[in-house]
């Protein structure tokens, strides 16, 4: 009971919406033959990485979580194969924008919305044009299979957002994104730095790490994929390169995981007593 | 005026501490011959790792701070050569005893005490038998060279100490360290998670880290050395291996390290507001 099968999808998009979902449809199939329980699409999965540049038209691509078509779409397929799924939207609220998180549950239930709490911005990455910082909180999500922590994208970059989602009681961390070259500086691959950082998270914690990136040139922006499951020690135990296309799948004994965390006791030997600067 | 050289310092103790602080006085000859101008020693550099056992005598091996002989030997080296050193102790005070840091400036005076907050224990490591948990909070030292913040071993496997030091201003980050085999558990080898960790706060952090850590068989615990030195980025600029004795060193120019720093944008990005549960 306490095995889990986790997947990270990779792929590139196009400006074409139902055939995005179409092609992540497609892999959700695929990951749940290989067993896949909880499977996590890359970020904003409906289409270019609009971020990219500040255009007005971009904000018609947002609507409520619930009644956007990746939601529409995916949570009947999570029912039907019986998996679970972190799906990145991009969230209309009234005159709100936020890039959010719908977390479906393997019985297709929407068990709820997080909103991205970290918004970078810089060329390439203009995403403080486009999305309210997240109100919701870091949120952890009892799925059937596990209780799962899902940052989004920038999020991942923060150990404070990492081990919240941990005091929060997360056994697996999972972060949806879309990152690639930067425009303004040419010479800056951040591919391993991205990697690091999750992975410090992921040792930090004694947690598997799950990151799904998207591929593809957009507009001379390109992603690098690089998608990788790491495990509780921070080891990649499965990881793409720049430009494949397909699923990624590990099993983790969480009652192992457990013990390991236990056994490492960083959580016994916090000191929240001397941590108030990190709320200031 | 930017520009900082920094050192670790790797090699192993005996029972003898003259013979302990004299290696290390001649290890830090040879750093401050590299440019060297802070020089960091690994942890309880006095002698063997004692934490290895539980046995009331080691008690005696605690001294003052600042009456503690490593530093009445290493203050008049640090002003001699005009380096600061970092330099790791059992300290007593009257009826407590801590695992401290007395930080040395270039000009040998005696900056203060940090005590380490973060105790581990465990087969090989009983620290919670010999250290009360530091009560002077994570400090940052205005060096001649450079603010630095110090954590001290254990305490580098917590992003919250990595990040407080941080928001009071460091500009490098330094670990002493004692670590090594794992006696109940021969099957795990924690070297890469230790280096992992670290290389994830100056990722997350976009600063340079510095560790040093000590070799040899103590009782057949075998401490892994693997000291290192890693930029902003989390890349190792300088390692050893696990059996060298000597001094890494690297130079960093800390106006670019801020550039950098300030373009990553984390710390703009934070959202203190959501990270209360990290106090609780």
């Amino acid at each position: 009971m306490s095995k889990v099968t986790v997947a990270a999808l990779q792929c590139a998009y196009t400006a074409n919406m139902t055939e995005n979902i179409d092609r992540v449809e497609g892999l959700i199939v695929d990951a749940a033959k290989k067993g896949a329980q909880i499977i996590l699409p890359t970020e904003l999965l409906q289409g270019p990485y609009f971020c990219r540049e500040e255009r007005d038209e971009f904000f018609d691509w947002a609507y409520p979580a619930n009644e956007h078509p990746v939601v529409q779409r995916l949570a009947p397929v999570a029912k039907k194969l019986g998996v679970a799924i972190p799906a990145s939207i991009f969230e209309r609220d009234n005159h709100h924008y936020f890039n959010s998180l719908v977390m479906i549950d393997a019985d297709g239930s929407i068990m709820g919305t997080y909103r991205k709490s970290h918004i970078p911005d810089g060329p390439g990455y203009e995403e403080k044009f486009y999305f309210k910082p997240g109100n919701t909180g870091f949120k952890v999500w009892n799925t059937k299979f596990a209780k799962i922590g899902v940052g989004i994208c920038w999020d991942q970059w923060f150990p404070e957002c990492a081990r919240a989602m941990m005091l929060m009681g997360a056994d697996l961390l999972f972060y949806p994104t879309a990152i690639g070259s930067e425009p303004e500086n040419p010479t800056l691959d951040t591919k391993d730095l991205w990697q690091r950082a999750m992975i410090g998270h992921a040792v930090s914690n004694v947690v598997p790490v799950i990151a799904a990136n998207r591929i593809g040139n957009e507009g001379g922006q390109i992603f690098y994929g690089s998608s990788f499951i790491a495990d509780q020690r921070g080891e990649k135990v499965a990881e793409f390169g720049r430009t494949e296309t397909g699923v990624l799948t590990a099993s983790f004994d969480l009652a192992q995981v457990k013990l390991n965390r236990a056994s490492f006791g960083f959580f016994r030997d916090r000191r929240p007593d001397l941590y108030g600067i990190l709320t200031q």
